[in-house]
């Protein structure tokens, strides 16, 4: 299991990230050109099939030991009216997952995920970002920690999901001081803000680049200062699973707005990462180009919770299976090309 | 089990087509808004939730009885140098799909799908078309009815694919010929034939069309003229299923193809239908839009088989999954927007 011991040890691990196996990678492609198909005609699906391959170290990758992992935080942000949900929706709907009542027990259980849900200090909400930093240092690392905890060697996929009212303000925030450009390129309507509310959206962001963009040194500080727990959760969970070689399927804005400060300082950081979908959210599809991520789907999904990562899956699992159980060329006695 | 006696039943069935039931799908929208989630925040799953209860007529639809029905036939123009594959790959992938070693097999397995196989006449390649009609009207009959013969009432989807060497070019003269351009727009690079094959396939669609194109006065005719069996029989499959109000899992370009003509004499033909994908052939893009589809998946494959229509199937049960078993607001005691 890995935990960072202070923020030293994360910026460490996140200058120093391992690389695929790419014996596995040549051992998995050597086998897709054999298989009773044209070549590369299954597309995306081979690419799938050689990057769980790179990942887990073996020329048969699979998708047996599936987990989401669901983080949830409270925003001090939402007092702005930046959402069009009430902040105590984040604790109710974490009584939902646990009751297996939310898209994500429906959509889990259907790509066969164990699902685990992990509240952060649901009680405490973070501070106001545009007038203090979201958390302390000690309270940024414990919520890394709590996204690291999550993972666990041996995992064939780890799927991340998260929920908390307002958190596509602190998530525009960071895409903001990571990659550029005004408040107004990255807030959307969230769970269905209407004009004002996207407007109040747009001020926030920009009071809180204001307050904190200098400040941003490294990206801890940018997680500290504009994040909120369950995004810093994210981060962890992500370079975390990078460390221990687990493939991760980010889900929508949030889960990729996490990975931005991590990626700015590395842009090594997401070569283990699959974009599960490009979500409705409007500064989604800039992201995932800021992150040289080409989503999977695009299925106006907009939920969070990782949902859309559930469903992804499903294509990575159908990915595994040509690539595991097809008979080459040669077993089933079919010509080649001529 | 649906049969057409002649042409002019599969005529009279093509102009009556059954709707979807309304009431089913108000149902199925009025559950969807209750559902702990943002209204629209599941996006097309819901759209594909609502399109299930239509034409299952219940209101929380199932996915438990798929199957894949495969079809299989051989096509004399073949002899023209138009695939990069030769003639026999054919009979050689019925025997890897009979054995289990292709990818629809993998695929219709990883979603739950049966799979039926239906190679038709395999040592009679139809007629080329370059130079005669593919088929007598007895023999396009008979397949039309091979692939209505694999529909049965009750089945909760129907996934439609097929296998057939040479089966592009074929299918792109059936496009030319429903919805106009050159032979140029429509023909692509098929299993990965080179430049030289390419203008071969354009040449052997100019040929036929200049042929056939005077005569193909309806869907019947055209399919007679320009298809093959496994396409026929594919068109038959589409109809037979409309008629038992099954709804269809549409796989890439040859699929498309084989309802082209129907569409033409009817658009509302497409009604029942998903599109599983946009594959990598070159005309595939202009056909869906042809057909008013949009399609669920963009990865780039150029199997077929059926195997889109697999993969994308499992968004379907994912969809189908989160519908059937999310909890409501009610239930789950999670305050509605603000």
């Amino acid at each position: 299991m890995i935990r960072f011991d202070n923020r030293a040890a994360f910026a460490a691990a996140l200058a120093d990230l391992p690389v695929p196996d790419t014996s596995a990678i040549a051992a998995a492609a050597e086998r897709q050109a054999a298989l009773t198909k044209p070549a590369g005609s299954l597309g995306r699906l081979e690419e799938i099939a050689l990057f769980m391959a790179g990942w887990q170290g073996r020329d048969r990758p699979e998708a047996q030991r599936l987990r989401a992992a669901i983080f949830a935080g409270n925003h001090g942000v939402a007092a702005r009216g930046v959402s069009a949900f009430p902040a105590e929706v984040t604790v109710q709907m974490v009584a939902n997952f646990r009751h297996g009542g939310a898209a994500i027990n429906a959509l889990a259980a259907a790509c066969g995920a164990e699902l685990a849900v992990v509240p952060l200090d649901l009680e405490r909400p973070t501070d106001d970002i545009c007038t203090e930093a979201a958390m302390s240092e000690t309270e940024c690392l414990a919520a890394i920690n709590a996204g690291a905890a999550a993972v666990e060697p041996g995992l064939d996929l780890l799927l991340l999901g998260e929920m908390g009212i307002a958190n596509s303000t602190p998530a525009a925030a960071l895409c903001a001081q990571s990659f550029g450009g005004a408040a107004d390129h990255w807030v959307g309507r969230g769970t269905g803000v209407d004009g004002h509310g996207l407007a109040r959206k747009a001020q926030a962001v920009t009071l809180a680049l204001a307050l904190h963009g200098p400040h941003c040194g490294d990206a801890f500080e940018t997680l500290r200062r504009l994040s909120g727990r369950e995004i810093a959760a994210l981060a962890g969970a992500v370079l975390a699973a990078r460390m221990l070689r687990v493939p991760v399927m980010l889900d929508g804005f949030i889960g990729c707005a996490a990975v931005a400060p991590l990626a700015k300082d590395n842009p090594a950081l997401t070569g283990h990462c699959l974009a599960a979908h490009m979500s409705a959210e409007a500064g989604h599809e800039r992201l995932l180009r800021a992150l040289a991520l080409d989503p999977l789907l695009r299925l106006d999904m907009r939920l969070g919770e990782g949902s859309g990562a559930a469903v992804a899956t499903q294509i990575v699992r159908s990915a595994l299976a040509a690539h595991a159980n097809m008979a080459t060329f040669a077993e089933a006695a079919v010509a080649g090309a001529l």
